[in-house]
């Protein structure tokens, strides 16, 4: 709330964004909240570094520069975000964090067990606890803040898991633990089998979202945070910097994106796809008039539209430059048109505002089943 | 009890109190006794030695000399007690000890987790580790004997602490816990939350208590004695050191307190101030006046006030010279003295004895609503 | 399912079993598969290689030289199979995997607890402690994948040995655990005390199973698996290698093996006995025609029949060279063939298919009992 | 029973206790037993040495041969039996231990928590992590078998008692714990509790046994033993070898004890006290008739009297020379002439066999003061 006062707003009718300034003492981007990860102690910036494009190439005064802004801009918290890469990202993250000195209390380092990239392709107790042993290694940290299981696996126990990541939280090795691509059932059952066995709960989970993929999110996240206080951390193929280059190129990347969504693809056939190519393209239009009409790039306007959503504490951002970093922060200049009107605009764009069906009783079913007739 | 039998009471009329020898072999001051503190195993003595003027300033001689003194004569437990300095009197307290090679079961260390004074203002898994981390090096001990929570952090789930603090316990950092400001309902449920996670509970709430605060502890600390054998330390600006001056600057500062206090705050205008500060000032001294028809000063008549209390087992006071230590000691001689006819006379002066509304069943009130007729 | 894909099905008439192939790169012997161990994340090859003969004797190169050929045909579970060269095989073990460097995430370790071969011939928490410490120095790893329990003590409560395994597990010794000659209510009792205890309970049962001895594994097992989740583990007295010689030592030993088994010992006097090895004798040759029709030995048709049975996750096998490793892995070759028509035909030479009586509610005996008339 | 049965019976008719023979490789001592200590696993000889005597003198290398000699009898339980000397003890034990180069599995060390020693006299969770702390630094050894918590203290919950205890437990610092003089309440209350939070309950109790003590061991241990599966250790003044030496000089011991009993002062004046003595004095008299029957010493009778009860699975003795062991020692030859005949008589010689009383409901009671009718 406090965050809240002290940002500056934008209020010049369509005067482009302000750049962000590369502060040289820490401080904190206007507009940046921090804000509790789920119902726990935990505080972080309600934008974080994923690895994806920020401290994964091989430019190591560039990481480094990148990583540097991001954190003297107020930004706490750095995401190891993608399988592929994320040995690299690990050891080059940790690498800058040592030289930079920073306190550790001044950052939250997450990153992930991609269990299903590895030879076996299985969860288990000893997986979760090799891949903590190298993500601590690569990072030359004490602990890590936060580790994600990224998927469930069907085939482990999830006891298993609850017990093998609350024998990392009592060794002091992780302090927290969190969800990945999880479904709300799946997250329910690990928070109620960690509760019956004394273990530490889930956090969070960490979803993709975006305009063309919304529905978990926002149908069935805030339930999660009201009944077991789970947290939300999300990131887009948008957010994290998939989409930046030519204002052309970021058109045709969210008119692949929506097409991809499923939501567009009127019919099987050739012609059918097309059409569907063609439906989509011209919704992105439509949200890339709004942008001109705000003066920013679409992808800062798609970030910005993740950015207002409340049930979400963190929006991941990566960028492979300086520049890209200081567009995708400059979104946050723009939350503040984020008004009921232009999120009702943006929805009658794409129509896919997503609803839940009202819960039936089956019980009631029965009745219709007999007649209408109340069993007795 | 057996401390009771020892003390060598103060017997003459009116002759100002004897000074409080300095011992060299370690001695037992008359008077000090040895609580376990709640219902634990943990023994101390009745009065500690309180960081806030203690061990924080840079004459590294005198706070040594200021310890010392404390433990010859019988105080087996300091206390870091103020945020702004408590790094650095850990730092001298951690250095004292080493030096004089006490054995570990001599002394016992409490320090607090003063979340409220960081960065981040949030208490967290991370913060309570980082804290305690913080504190050992400083301290250059194995363990801390109790690790006191400053303020309850309504954000930070309860579970998350008791869960943290366990950690601690289970990995051999600290040996109890204790609160600090915290409301006896949020003691009562972190206290059920611990039981019902099989963790260690909550050992001692640490709370103010002069003339002018008494509501808190005269009025719920025993009930959670009794209920959850929870201890309790009390401290007041006064047996902090604060008031150590010329009998003015005692008069002075102790008036300030009592104005503070609320209760003689009578008015709203300016007018209505001065009247307030001017009932205030005739409160304390009428304390003056007995004061000196014990012999003693007012600061003296304040500490002793609040070791008389039966709830709470420690008193922590606090010095910046030996003169101020010896004097703060010496009022455990005035303990004899402190029967009810004298208790009767300052609560009659106060005017503000604390007292519980009796219970109304709130079944009884439904009652009266329905006409007085219970419900069948 | 997969790996049942993959498999290179044999389909000449007769032909002999083509050799296994001593790759060179790392390679996945065609039949081999990768099963979760129990219901556990643990994933592990179904044919293990037992130290019985295999890295035992004196030749330290050709250990390095069996065990370098199971690994490189995909072998990843690594079995200590036996008290009397126990020490010794860990060590050869350990030292073999320190040098090939193998990643910790492709290999998986079992070894056993023999307290039934010590001095004082009791189970307790420290014969557990001692022995999984022992282990762990001969071996030099970090930790243990399986520990497995070679018997229950009787005299040793089950809470006491699954709280010293439940110490080792939350002390990073060792990630599993199971038990081998235990019996089905043992497993059940152990695994419903660790329940209790919020313990990790019991992986696997490692049990013997060849033709000859049938009767736990194909009753009472797969309903183990299904209730509380216990994997099985097989081995049997041809897995490990003691049957592998020439033709003739194979039948002989087989039949000693048949008759030892008890079907066959038809009487009590001399005369009887010769007349049950003359029925095994006859039992063996009807096999041995069976694995003369499949152009194998009898011990790979004998070691093929454990693999088929499903219950089972992981046959354990022994060689004391790469031949008789190399033949023992050609079982794989056969199990296609294994048909129900073939099962039921060595199940008519055998005669011992194992059946469990219905259960009989002891009411309904009750009711007979009183003339068959149920109680009101 | 296998230990009966290699058991060499003395048959001759009173031709005096063969010597124990001092043998150099390790041997058993006919009649010396091995059982489980309590319901665990834990085995122990029937006969332990203590330290009272045995190696807390100057002499190092006496102290040596003392223990030696015991450990190659078959004695694989050390004991550290008394406050004053304990320190001493352990280093002597240690260094012996640790010369020797025994198996950490070969013996058992027990020593004991003596809070009502320290200066604190308070048991806490603090001075339980304390004593271990200095005892395992003065044994040398990683881990002490068995840590007894010598007297309840009635100021420190048995909570924390408990948890401090399972503490030393999960960190591996001790492997079993046990109490001495604690009331059957006071055990039956902490193995209550031990359960209700899943930790590691008490294995046994340690207690005063001999001809003139009897009532705890003999009324109430077996039931523990039964109900929660508590095992009994036992020592006496005598087994402590405080009576070793002349004839004469033992007779006038135990006639001490005897009347220290209590049974023996008939009276409270200067007169009644001589006649209390003389009654005693008449008793061991004729116990030591018993003896001269045998043809071993009183003392020697009198260790064999506890050597047979069967609640009791370990005897303390103790002795300052080697001769005084092997005298000791000796008793266990008697044994099997210790059978209901002689037991008998020497119960009529005592006349203290201690009985409970036959249980009466307090619902009958009621019944007698409603006259005779019970409630409806």
């Amino acid at each position: 709330m406090d965050a809240m006062e002290d940002m500056e707003v934008f209020t010049g009718s369509n005067p482009g964004l302000a750049p962000v300034c590369q502060v040289l003492g820490r401080g904190t981007l206007p507009g940046l909240k921090y804000r509790h990860l789920g119902k726990s102690g935990l505080k972080v910036s309600s934008i974080a570094l994923g690895s994806l494009k920020s401290f994964s190439n091989d430019d190591s005064e560039l990481n480094e520069e990148i990583v540097t802004l991001a954190f003297e801009n107020g930004i706490n918290f750095f995401d190891i975000s993608e399988p592929f890469t994320s040995q690299k990202a690990e050891i080059e993250l940790g690498r800058i964090i040592k030289k930079k000195g920073w306190s550790r209390r001044q950052f939250t380092v997450a990153t992930k067990i991609y269990w299903d990239k590895t030879e076996d392709r299985a969860l288990s107790r000893k997986e979760i606890l090799e891949s903590v042993k190298d993500s601590l290694e690569n990072l030359q940290l004490d602990y890590i803040d936060l580790v994600i299981i990224h998927k469930n696996d069907s085939h482990c126990p999830l006891e298993e898991v609850v017990k093998a990541i609350n024998f990392l939280i009592t060794t002091g090795k992780i302090l927290y633990w969190g969800t990945a691509k999880w479904s709300p059932v799946e997250i329910f059952e690990s928070f109620s089998i960690a509760r019956a066995m004394n273990c530490v709960t889930p956090l969070c989970e960490y979803a993709e979202y975006h305009p063309f993929h919304r529905e978990k999110v926002e149908l069935y996240m805030a339930e999660l945070y009201n009944k077991v206080g789970l947290g939300l951390i999300t990131w887009s193929p948008v957010s994290l910097g998939l989409v930046l280059g030519t204002s052309e190129e970021q058109t045709q990347l969210v008119t692949k994106l929506a097409f991809k969504s499923g939501k567009y693809k009127v019919g099987q056939d050739a012609n059918g796809i097309h059409e569907g190519i063609h439906v989509a393209s011209h919704t992105v239009k439509q949200l890339e008039m709004i942008s001109e009409r705000f003066g920013c790039t679409l992808s800062q306007l798609l970030v910005c539209w993740s950015l207002r959503n409340n049930t979400s504490q963190v929006v991941v951002v990566s960028a492979s430059s300086l520049e890209q970093l200081t567009s995708q922060l400059s979104s946050l200049q723009l939350l503040s048109k984020m008004n009921s009107c232009l999120l009702e605009e943006m929805d009658r764009i794409l129509g896919n505002k997503p609803t839940r069906q009202p819960m039936v009783s089956t019980l009631q079913q029965r009745w219709t089943a007999t007649g209408g007739v109340p069993p007795q």
